[in-house]
């Protein structure tokens, strides 16, 4: 690993996100990744983290037009409630603070105790829970589906919404319609190493793959033989297409998001990409906007995620808006 | 590997960036990736490409300010001159073509026959060599040094000039001056896996590095027992600056890519870079602009480049201009 010791990874890489990022507040005791500017709109403010190892989300994804602010816990670990608290009143400008959470255990927890600190302290806080993977009902981690791709568009849309001025209720509102629109599937073709264990996580062994796997490399649905990314496709088209089938009739077109895992080089994923796009196609979906890259990582795995959201007027408006951050940017 | 077959992997990629990405041309059967408005300025004409397998490069920077085409081969193989002579003629305003060349030894045979077959069809074109690795003299793929990040500076700086509406001499003599200003050092941290070959191109034990490397995994200086982050970042940076003061005394400010190599997780990324500012201020260099991310890849390679540019005012203002690509997006 390209580390110096497992117990500086984390600070290490907020360090370089400082150094890289002059447009951005980053303090790396607290490990807190702040935009300047949180307070000057009088904008909602908006919060999210969770474990390291999944950049660029979300320190990636601070910056106009999406995240206020990021925590960032040790790998695959959630921050604690003190960073939450500290994030909320940097960027509180009097309109409030939405909590984006991705449903792990700790991250739940530690969200919810933040919201009831800075309530006492006189904050409106609302949180939303990001739940978009159809993979498994509780996991290792999770009570409940576990929180994977729909989280870069429930930052996206409702950060556009806050940018805009939209009011703490509406922005509330348009991140949850977000989740409740969005489904996610994942699989793994090798597990991560994280810094800690210097081996990998779970065994997998070559010629073999896990569907349905989750962003830790926890268990998923199954584990077959190689599939092509064809048959990937499909398997995964079909996982949330069904779910969302379920959610109601479908309607309208889709923004999709084709995810790397981290390893999975960039020529792959854009082949895995023709395919899940034709895989849509052949159901009927149309793409209304796509995004191929490591955006929701889990590591040095080896993989990819497909998430869909269901997208009227407004969401695809929301999601062109302009956005200005270490990893999407657009429009500005 | 998330692929169809080995057969396939270019096209399927090609495939999938013509999906994802509407505002560009991509023609999967030439394997031509075009901007779509190429001939509309009246500018001179961009075309470069290589092997495929080190995406983005070089078709995630086809767009306005930057590359007007690039034409992508197998896996780690060139593009043959058919491809480029394609491409020139699309782009071709009346205002000449340049193409930028890695100094590979089918790239350079290829683009060669290109120009010359252009220029019997009435073409201006010009041609810049790219040739920043430091690493060594020659290698297996190359007669004097290999051309790696610097392609990017050269490939953005260039691409600003002629979205400007330069002629064709000044952008590339533009371009060979970055490639002057340009020095490169590379480090793997494992081995990549082509999807012909489907195991390591070559052997690194689980505990070593190699100095030194290149994009196709060629072996670099030496290797070595497994350093920190900031051993290596010491060792690049010593070699890059060292090499450029054999050029000329150091002057300003430098553009700085802290490059991977495909399968490092963007954590160690940050992590790296942020010993590697430390390491270039230590030595009494300013960097001026900073770019962190996987541009210039080796398929699953781990592992990381530096690259240095020495900038002037001039190349400064043409880095900061607008760029709207696949992999590179600011300022419009």
């Amino acid at each position: 690993m390209l580390i110096n010791s497992p117990d500086t990874v984390v600070s290490d890489a907020l360090r370089g996100m400082a150094a890289a990022h002059p447009e951005l507040d980053v303090d790396v005791e607290r490990q807190v990744v702040l935009r300047r500017d949180a307070r000057a709109g009088g904008r909602v403010g908006l919060v999210s983290g969770g474990g390291s190892g999944h950049e660029p989300l979300h320190a990636g994804f601070v910056g106009p037009g999406m995240l206020s602010a990021a925590c960032a816990g040790a790998v695959f670990t959630s921050p604690v409630p003190d960073q939450m608290l500290h994030a909320a009143g940097a960027v509180d400008a009097g309109q409030g603070v939405l909590f984006v959470v991705k449903n792990y255990t700790g991250d739940v927890l530690n969200f919810q105790m933040a919201a009831e600190l800075a309530e006492e302290d006189g904050l409106r806080v609302e949180r939303v829970l990001v739940d978009d993977d159809v993979a498994v009902t509780d996991s290792l981690y999770t009570a409940g589906r576990r929180g994977t791709g729909g989280t870069l568009f429930v930052e996206k849309i409702a950060g556009a919404a806050a940018e805009e001025g939209a009011p703490l209720e509406r922005v509330a509102a348009l991140a949850r319609r977000v989740n409740d629109s969005s489904r996610s599937f994942g699989v793994a073709l090798s597990a991560c190493t994280t810094p800690a264990k210097g081996s990998p996580t779970f065994d997998l062994p070559d010629g073999e793959l896990e569907l349905g796997v989750g962003i830790h490399g926890e268990p998923g649905r199954e584990r077959r033989a190689m599939m092509s990314s064809r048959e990937i496709a499909e398997v995964a088209v079909a996982a949330v297409l069904d779910d969302l089938a379920e959610a109601g009739p479908p309607a309208g077109p889709v923004l999709l998001l084709v995810n790397g895992m981290g390893a999975t080089p960039l020529l792959e994923l854009y082949g895995f990409h023709a395919e899940v796009a034709a895989a849509l196609s052949a159901r009927g979906v149309e793409v209304a906007r796509a995004l191929v890259g490591n955006y929701v990582t889990s590591l040095d795995m080896a993989g990819c995620s497909v998430t869909v959201c269901r997208a009227d007027e407004e969401l695809l408006r929301l999601w062109d808006a302009p956005v200005r951050t270490a990893a999407l940017r657009w429009g500005c």
